[in-house]
Parts: structure tokens; sequence; C-alpha cells
């Protein structure tokens, strides 16, 4: 077999075989296929597109690249949450305690942020002491002392993903539905669950822009899944506004920490009643949907879901004090009102922007090697469809250094929008995808 | 600037400006966009294709890459002649001599055989001594003292060509009509030539098997020579069996010689005095048409023609002599006769097929770097048309080895059609573009 037979029938809009599929995967992993050949065959995927049989075998080949974590050890039904990503969007840090108290196994491996949206690998280490790179066996442990591990992906898990996505970054082959499909999944499976919540967003602070691109991505994500053995799921929720009040990483955990106190902005708990419910429904944990909210929601109330909380952060070398004790989060010195320009509504809060302003502060980064300020971020003070008189604070910038509060107004004040009227804004939940 | 931009502007359909192309082009000729993006931006073109425009300034910038021979020192138009390929196709060795002996500077550039198709290089340096790889400053030299010089690309012509290409053959994206106009042209422009005749060929033995696609890759030829300064015309001709009798180097050089003697095949006579008498007209030798074809004649009855190759070979190191002694060239010792199957009428002689076979004799190369014997080849006993009884040879395989006689004889035979009926074959000359 050569790969230069594999691109030519790609390109011209041929459907390649398994074989064809783990060959080309192989040699990517194995560094046999260059990446001038890799890249012309990513370039004719996303042109020519993927079926859903090839899509299912290059996530398959991908997985197969590297471990499947074998869990049969660990009793009870593994199931994870994963988020295609957005601004102020913690809910990983609530659903995770939440399913793992009602007793699902939750093996979790997150990302960083980049660009505009927020990592919960970033906000984990907000933790004084948290460890995220925890080895395979430690991730075991960890799932068997609290239910949970909250882990960043493993030279282990689907290594092809890793060189692939490298390469999809610098070659222009990142926006293809079934590449995306296949990286997601790829990590996702290897982590020897058998169910999984995907949360799609869409809107403005979101990779995918429209409810049409999402539900593609959305609907290929949960058939390549189940082709791959896990029950999956997909919910399809707007991200034009950030999710709840706080962006940054030290800010989300404390958000975090009050709605698993039962406190907490009413969107940021419905998402995650919504996401762990469905979480313990696909591990057959609850008899049916309202028994699963249920559940959910005596987790939260009966501090089981907190108590859960603190126990991972303590399996996972972090400090367990933090819950009760937010000072001992890093704090952002300053803190700079952002006013509202005009009396009216708040009919816009720009998901985009605001988490571009938050990585100016230094909440997040533009290349994965700079560093994050786990202080910083942004708060928001009067949300969308508040009343405010010019020059009442919509937002609060917390920051470092006058330089970077420098960088972030301007781009906090434009994502501001007041109007004359109440707006009408789409639902959280927008699909489901099953 | 930045590569990624360029590539993702392409694969979203959109049109890249003569910045970005010169951009990308110096990046590949410099090193310093690497061939992971080059691929993938091939792909992008192969599969999103470019306006004359953009090809016009990717020809711009593959000439810029290297040197654009100053010509101005030697008076008289500079007219090149340059074919797609084909078998059996040794015009080349006939024009370049009967244009030249009129009063046109040829300075000719040319490759070597891959696949089924035979090279120009090849053909001349089965001539004992003939020196393909001429500096600049020796061909300049040559031109000044014959009118011609036929020579190989020098690493100073188009270099980002030869790195494009040698990335294409690996990448699944030569089939690019855009890419392989500026390939073609960015060399021959880069010669400093006035006008230039291409010949297309099309059909079984040719890169290009349909007309409509041939007349395509003309059209874009005549269209981005003109852009680029050189005046270009194109004729579209069958390549359905080999040109002429002869395939083979040195078999090919003997068949030239014959032409050039007022002998030799009138199918490639006629080809020869077609492609000639354009040269003429576009280096305004002649007043018109018939006077140009005239010219021609003239060059070729009076002996002119063949003394201007003896001079060409002797200019570049070869032996002279070899015009009147053909025993000076290499000889294959073995000849076997390919015979028909049936009686009937030649109705085909597969052009693809014999190529192969004389491949498998050892006249060509699957692999640059495979070496070429110049003794061996085909020769057509029974052309097209000719009546057959069973038995009577069509084809002689001149060969050196028992083995590659063995593999050239299933092809051989396999190339030959006969039938019941005088077949209707399609004019050699299909259509000029202008």
């Amino acid at each position: 077999m050569r790969a230069v037979d594999i691109i030519l029938k790609k390109r011209d809009g041929g459907r390649l075989g398994p074989e064809e599929i783990s060959f080309f995967v192989d040699g990517v992993t194995a560094g046999t296929v260059p990446d001038y050949q890799s890249s012309a065959l990513l370039m004719a995927i996303l042109l020519r597109g993927m079926s859903d049989e090839e899509t299912a075998s290059l996530t398959g080949a991908m997985v197969d690249s590297g471990v499947r974590v074998d869990l049969s050890g660990i009793s009870g039904p593994k199931v994870d949450k994963h988020s295609t990503g957005g601004v102020g969007d913690k809910t990983s840090l609530v659903v995770a305690p939440i399913a793992a108290a009602c007793g699902v196994i939750v093996p979790m491996t997150s990302g960083r942020g980049l660009g505009h949206t927020g990592g919960t690998l970033d906000k984990l280490e907000s933790i004084p002491g948290f460890r995220v790179n925890l080895s395979l066996d430690e991730m075991k442990a960890a799932l068997a002392r609290t239910g949970c591990a909250m882990i960043g992906q493993t030279a282990e898990l689907a290594p092809a993903d890793k060189k692939l996505y490298a390469l999809r970054d610098v070659s222009g082959t990142i926006e293809s539905i079934p590449l995306i499909t296949a990286s997601i999944l790829s990590k996702k499976v290897a982590e020897g669950i058998d169910g999984l919540v995907l949360d799609v967003k869409t809107g403005r602070g979101a990779f995918m822009k429209t409810e049409a691109d999402s539900r593609t991505l959305a609907e290929s994500l949960v058939s390549i899944g189940k082709r791959s053995g896990v029950r999956t799921e997909a919910v399809i929720t707007s991200m034009d506004a950030p999710l709840g009040c706080a962006v940054g990483n030290a800010l989300e955990v404390i958000e975090s920490l009050e709605v698993l106190k039962g406190r907490g902005p009413a969107e940021l708990v419905d998402l995650s009643v919504e996401l762990s419910a469905r979480m313990l429904l696909l591990g057959g944990i609850a008899a049916d949907r309202p028994d699963a909210e249920r559940r959910v929601r005596h987790a939260i109330a009966s501090g089981g879901a907190l108590a859960r909380f603190q126990s991972i952060v303590e399996s996972q070398g972090g400090d367990p004090r933090v819950v009760d004790h937010y000072g001992r989060l890093p704090t952002a010195s300053g803190q700079h009102p952002v006013p509202a320009a005009r009396s009216g509504y708040v009919t816009g809060l720009d998901a985009d922007l605001i988490g571009r302003a938050s990585v100016a502060l230094g909440a997040g980064r533009d290349r994965l090697d700079d560093a994050v300020d786990p202080a910083v971020g942004i708060t928001v003070v009067a949300g969308i469809g508040h009343r405010v008189s010019g020059g009442d604070p919509v937002l609060t910038l917390h920051y470092r250094t006058e330089a970077r509060l420098d960088a972030a107004l301007p781009l906090a004040r434009s994502a501001i929008h007041v109007g004359d009227e109440p707006p009408r804004t789409r639902p959280l939940i927008l699909a489901s995808i099953k």
C-alpha cells in the first residue's frame, strides 16, 4: 500500500477502506508517512468529506494508535462529558463531582484554554497543588478512590491525534467535521468509557458559529460515538454570552463551588443539571429522566457533590480547604469596572470579545506555550436582560498589571451591548441529539 | 503574511493575490515554507482551481525563483517548442535544427523519459559524447554558434518548479491544469524566449487521455504564456499510436535523421513541418503560413537542416559522424518480431502499451534514477491501416537480454489490434489554439 494512492483516492472523491485508513494513521504514528503526505490527505478529506464508515474507521485507528484504558477492574458505569469549548464554561468542574456522587465513574480527560476559550485543566490548576498530569495508573487509582479523575491528555491516549492535530493547525485543515469528530472521540473512546454526553456549543463564542454547523457536528459525534461502542448523546447549547458570571480560572472554580453549594447563576445550574442527568441515564444509574434529575438535585442539596469535589481535589494533590476558603485561591489585587455607555437593557455580552479580553488579562493563551495567570479574569455584574443606567458597571475586570488592563479594556467595552428594549435571547439548551 | 492564511483562503475557494503567491513560491524556494504546508496548498489548488490571473502569478513567481536567461546579446527571434510527452515523439530533434537553419534561435530545455513516455535528453544522449548538461554560459555560446542549444533543466531555471514538482509527485497533486501550466511555462519563460509552440498530446499514450482535457490544458498554456509575455500557440495532436515507426533512444535519433534527409514516415514529417512552420511564424521569419512551410521544406530538401543538426551535435560534444554512420549509435544485438495474431488490418497500436514495452526493454525508466539503455526499443513494421496475414510481423523488439525481452513481449503483443475492416483513425493534428 502506498500513501500517495490513498491521497489520490480521497482527492478524487473515493471512499477509503479501514485498511487504508489504518495504514495512514499507523504511518503517522510511526513517522513513516511524511507530514507532506499527511497534510495533502487532510486537505483532501476536508474538501471531499468522509462517510460515517470512514470517520468511524479513522476514530478507531486513532484509538488504536495508543492505549485503550481498561477500567473493567473498577465497578460502575464509566461516563464522561465533553464540551466543544466556550467562554465561562465550567460545567466539567460541576458535573464530574455530581455524577461521581451519584455512582458514575468519571474518567475525564480535558484540554487547556486556547484562543478565546478556557480550558478545564487551567481552571483545576488554579487550585494550589492540583495535579492534572496523572499517569494512567494514578488515574485508575484516583477513579477507584473518588469515582472521578480529571486529567490532561497523556502520551498514551490516541497519540496519532496529537500529531495530526498539530499538523491540522498549520496546514489549514482544522475545520472538517470528520476530522474534528475523530479527534474528539478518539481521546474519549480511549478512556475506556461506556457513555458520553457531548455539549456542542454554538454562537459568537463557540468554534461553530451557526446552529446548522453545530447540529452537523453533534450528529456526526453521536453517530460515530455509537459506532465506536460508546452510548453517546449530545446537547446543542448557545454560547453567545459567557456561561454564568465568571470568566477566568480561579474565578470559575469559585463559581463552580457556588453551584455545588446550591447557589450560582440559574443558566449554569440548569445546564449542569441537564448534563449530569444525562450522564446518570447513560450510565444506567437512574430509572428515567425525572429520577435522574431528582438524584442530581439531591446530590447538590445534600452536599454530597460538594464533598465529592473536595475528595477529588485532595485525591489529585490539591488543597481541599479551597472549598470553604476561597481566599486560598489566587486573587488579583486590581478590580476595574466596565460601565454601560448608556441607559437601557443589557442586550448582549459578546462571548468572543469577553473571552479575548480575558486572554488579554492573562487568563488564557494565544499560543500553547504561553503562561496563564490563574487569578485574573472577568465577572459579569449586570447580565443579559438587566436594566442599567449609563455608567453602571456591567463587567468587572480582575487584573494584575495596568498594561494588561489597558489591553483588555477596549475588548471588554466593545463586548457590551445596551438597547432600549429587553432582548429576546434564544434558550441556552437548543436541541438534543441521541 | 502567514502560509496558513494563504492555505485557508484557497481552501475556501478564494483567489490568491500576486503577493500571496510570491510569498508561497519564495518560501518554497528558500525552504521557509515547510513541505507540509506546500502540499496542503497544492491539494487545495488542485481541488479549488486557479483563475488565469492566479496561474500567471504562479508562473511568474516560479520564473523569478531563478534566473531569467538574457538572450538579448544574440540576434534573432528566440522560439522554442514543447511537447507534453508521448511515445515515439522525436519532433524536438527534427524541428530544432530546421528552425535554427531558417534563422530562429532555439534555446530548448527538455526532460528525461518517465513512465511510458520518452524524453529528448535520453534520445540525445544516445549520440556518443553528446552533453545535455550545459551551463547557462555554455548554452549561450552554443546558441551563438549554431542557433540552437538542447539542454536539461539547470538548477538556475525555475528552481521552485523542481521542488514543487517533486512534492506534487508524492502528494497526489500532479493532475491540476494550473499547476501543470505553471510548471511547463515557468521553465520555458525562464529561457528568455519570445515565442513558444506547444504540442499538447491527447489519447491513449498521452498524459491527457481526452481531447476535452487536452484542449483545456492547451487553452490554459496559451493564455498564461501570452500573459507571461511570450507569443504562444498550441496544437492538439493525437497520441493513440506511437508517432512515427521508432520508439527507443538511438532508434528515434535514426528516424529523426531520416526525416531531416527527406525520408521518414509521413505523419512524423507532417507534424515536424507543422511545428517548424509555426516557430518561424512566431519568430517573424516568414511572411505567412505558405512562406513558412516553403522555408521549412527547403531547409530539409537543401540539406541545411541536416547540416545544422550535425553542427548542434558537434557543438555539444557529440560525435557528428552519426549523421552519416548510424552504426556509430548504440545498437541492440537481439531483434525479435511480434507477429499479428490473425489476418486483417492493423487497427490499433496502443501507444501506452508500446511505451511500457519499451520501458520493459530498458529504453525508459519507472523511476527518475533508473538507468536507460540507449540501444533498445521497438520499431513498427506494419503501421495502422496495414493489411497483415496472421503471423506477419507487426513490431520488432530490439533487445539486450532475454529477461527484458520476456517482460516486454506480453505488453507488445497486447498493444497490437487487428480487425476485419480498415480502421477509421482521427487525424494527427486535431486542433490549434492561438
